[in-house]
């Protein structure tokens, strides 16, 4: 499988890194990239053999955001097709609607959530529009000090897109979100980094080597059952009701890696020995009634 | 309209100024005031010539909390029909309940969250009590180096209202939230900035222009559409349980304004000109299945 | 009722301190520590004489975590009547199921989170594993220097368990949460402090004595049933979906304590005098449907 906008490598060590590439561009968003960013992380990344993913830009720019030359077709409309204004409230006044109709960059933050395995954001540049609506969904942003981030949508007359406003208060509180989203204003590295959107700020040349490290201290001698199960109880159990519903994956995951991975991995500890783990993220358990991670 | 315990006037720019104003009684929270705030929230800030509203106190005072000699009132309680604590344990045995029961803080809070347009306290003076708690409310918070802002309900037997405790946690995290409601005490403008409830401190003199000029950045050149469904989307799938809830209502707000406001706002941008974007806060479409914002 | 693994006093300001006594094996979580805390919480501290409870460990550690030598009992597995992993497998694969099976940790942390009155945990030295898990279900924590926090998970090829993943994210947010448990690392008191897991640091010597006189100052003339539902609401509200659940509960609970503790609260402040208040934490009205606080 080869792609047109994106470069996909895995490394030996299990790290692979995603770079977004239409250089020329500066990596803007459009719907080729769109439907090969979904494709990665629903197939290639998926395999045993990637561990955790690395995503970077090519050149200066980490992704411009939408190609707005081609807005049309990435806001998924037929121009000739699409309603009025009118026709659209009448049409969708009672949600939910069964008429296909999908945010096109929340298709691609849904499938990097779902993917069982850790997920960094090395923010190289210019990170805007969907450009920085696709970071939130992955685990963690790291950035160059070059690094440029906007939730420019209130500029364009659009809403922020991506399950982004599903992200971005978890990551930084609702009052932080509110303000970066009322101003759509370009925040500089250092502005990402106080308002705790970014974990780390990086000189230029420093910034894809400290995403790797990272990435590699998350997977070297870990189970990947461990890591696949305990990213979705973060998220699921972070965002549910009640510590009840924690309690019952808990004890699901605890249970199922208690004879599995974690027999090995306690008899290794006990044994003063590095483990030798057998699980495989694509063998994972089921611990929620209707799990959206397939 | 006008009213007894409030100012209310709104700029040519957009922005209104909405005056607590009970300044010999430092501002506080009776009956009259409750039921003015609700009808502003509801009516008059819903003018579409009002596009950000900012919230601040007359004289020394943001608002001293509950008038206390007026408390059986604002508690919403008839002496006579009041049932015993034994009474009420027996009667509100089963939640939910159909009696009419409301608490009058939150009547307000309710308005306040439902207004689809950025609202800024401008915390002047001492908050305390439902003059603490109406803040939670608001988008975002700066304050006057001369705020004092207390959840003081603990020292009065009462609990802290007005939907707080799904607010404040939301703002500063649920290990600070709880131990500032346990505490009770009054919180010095540093404290409150610290603990991140408070966006930013200024000299008392330069509060408002500051609050107005914050608010000013979130609405010149933007879409009142754009903004609206975002205020909605980020409190409301910031809550939601998994992001495909935000995906859906993100497909239809994207939807929605690409074939609106988003066209203007992207023929300028590609035009390298001002948009000039017609959409109005006061015609969202329906976003979510039942929205509680009419 | 003496304790083998736990020392439980109850002072007379109505401060109780829960030790993990087990010193010589670094107070490690076994099944009789299990079962002595989850009782505890649930009946010594249930007495209305208790107001607060500080948490602190015995000799040099808090918590070492899990025993591993006694590993297939915590777990709670009978390794006979144990499923294999491909059984496990076809046996859960549509929770949720009716099998008993519980998580260990989850039933302490369920019971510290039930316990309507403020728990804080004094972090004396390493606390890792459960002994890491068991704190966040505590209202707030504050170390000493020396402390040591480890969500060693990963490196033992099992998840986070005893709800940790509900409380992490919320006290946290969900990017710091996520390195913290894709790295397994141990951090050390100033890094658990400047990701605001811990309140604050104190020399060994000052944690306790700054514990209690924290504690202190929570329960001195404050009512208990208003801190009892305050603890509940901040809770379940601050992670409910809609405001409009805050509400229900705000108007329950704020109408039931201003014709109990809030009105001996309101008239011993217009009286300038000291509060004296009758209410008991064991005797809170139900404010929820479905109340798992009993």
């Amino acid at each position: 499988m080869t792609y047109q906008t994106l470069d996909w490598t895995v490394g030996d060590d299990g790290v692979a890194v995603l770079t977004l590439h239409r250089p020329d561009a500066l990596n803007a968003f459009d719907l080729t990239m769109a439907r090969e960013l979904e494709r990665v992380f629903l197939t290639d990344a998926r395999d045993d053999a990637v561990r955790a993913v690395v995503v970077t830009g090519s050149g200066r720019a980490f992704c411009a955001g939408m190609d707005l030359n081609a807005a049309g077709n990435v806001f998924g409309l037929d121009e000739d097709l699409a309603p009025t204004p009118e026709e659209f409230r009448e049409r969708y006044d009672e949600p939910p609607y069964d008429d296909g109709l999908r945010d096109t960059g929340g298709k691609v933050t849904l499938a990097i959530h779902a993917l069982p395995k850790p997920v960094i954001a090395a923010i190289n540049g210019p990170a805007v529009g969907i450009g920085a609506t696709m970071t939130l969904a992955m685990d963690i942003r790291m950035a160059s000090t070059r690094a440029r981030i906007g939730f420019v949508f209130g500029r364009l007359g659009i809403v922020p897109e991506a399950c982004s406003s599903w992200f971005l208060p978890r990551i930084v509180g609702i009052q932080q979100a509110l303000e970066w989203v009322y101003s759509a204003e370009i925040l500089t590295a250092e502005q990402a980094h106080a308002g705790r959107l970014v974990r780390s700020l990086h000189e230029p040349d420093d910034l894809l080597p400290a995403a790797l490290e990272l990435a590699r201290s998350f997977v070297v001698d870990r189970s990947p059952v461990a890591l696949g199960l305990a990213k979705q109880m973060l998220y699921r159990n972070g965002a549910a009701d009640h510590p009840l519903e924690a309690h019952l994956s808990d004890s699901l995951a605890m249970y199922f890696t208690s004879i599995a991975d974690g027999k090995e991995g306690v008899a290794a500890f006990l044994e003063k020995r590095t483990p030798e783990f057998t699980g495989k993220a694509s063998e994972l358990p089921r611990i929620y009634p209707h799990s959206v991670v397939e």
